[in-house]
């Protein structure tokens, strides 16, 4: 459990006895690069809590993947849009490297929720930050340039999500060509 | 406190105490039609639960007004991205018709959230459907053609926003040209 509480000590503030019926909530689970976690077309019924690794979100537009998320350590990944509304997801969610993740399903969240008013905290601030998250992505979308996207994207992901995801899948997250995207990065290289 | 209690009792579950704690932090207003609630630049810190009346949120990108959001009767508006993040909004709020409305500030809800878990709950879900509604439309945008995209929004609007929204709004709402939407709606009362 403190590996957990490590994990996630800056996201949440629970007392020893919630962090113990948060704990028993969680599976441990390990996958391997390029796992399949969620699938288009099923319900995404779990959360992921990153211990370790690198994981994204993409869909198939007219067959090309166009990524929509990334996450790392510390960081919380589901297909939101799915879980939330335990629809169908158009999305697959997918580990780009070896993982190792907590696993909430959707039901122990609804359980959580109804122990204390912390969670469902959780719960409302998770939900806000996907919002801005995705508000802030289309915004960026419909008003920026390729390079304010990508200067955008180095100032606000992980170091780790800038450095190890392949430059493809930043590109179709960044709406953008891959050639424009690595023009740009000499450019910003040189200067 | 009944004629809220008749407004918003579909969406909220509160005891007799709690409705009062909650009518006691609104504040019943009346705004005439084309009248701006909430500026751009400036943060949104009241949210709107609508008792009557036609409200829109949109943004101004190269000089053109896309509109982002439409509500009316029961429904809640703010600029929410501004609103939950406390940072200056890219949106403006604008009465489309005369309006009276029930005034909740920002720091009225954070007491609320402490007073009882049903507010938080409320704050959760009011998140999530955002959250929702935003992916939806950024989806359409994507992948939908200009007749599908229409035909969603008559679906999954209120019967009032259809009828009575200018239909040179909708078309921005739907990233349509104001032509395409006379065509396809031409289209519609054919077939």
């Amino acid at each position: 459990m403190t590996e957990l509480q490590n994990t996630l000590g800056d996201f949440i503030e629970l007392s020893q006895e919630e962090w113990s019926v948060f704990n028993h909530e969680l599976i441990k689970k390990e996958f391997k690069g390029k796992s399949v976690l969620i699938r288009e077309g099923s319900v995404a019924n779990k959360l992921y809590i990153i211990e370790s690794g690198l994981i994204r979100t993409y869909c198939l537009l007219d067959g090309k993947e166009v990524s929509t998320y990334f996450a790392s350590d510390k960081q919380v990944i589901s297909i939101f849009s799915s879980f939330i509304s335990q629809n169908e997801s158009f999305e697959i969610l997918e580990a780009i490297e070896d993982c190792i993740v907590y696993e909430l399903s959707y039901q122990s969240l609804l359980k959580l929720y109804k122990v204390s008013h912390k969670f469902e905290r959780i719960g409302r601030i998770l939900a806000e930050k996907s919002y801005l998250c995705t508000i802030d992505r289309t915004l960026a979308m419909q008003t920026k340039t390729a390079k304010q996207k990508y200067l955008e994207f180095l100032e606000n992901y992980d170091r780790k999500i800038v450095q190890r995801v392949p430059q493809n899948q930043i590109a179709s997250f960044l709406g953008i060509a891959p050639e424009s995207l690595s023009r740009i990065r000499k450019e910003i290289s040189i200067s």
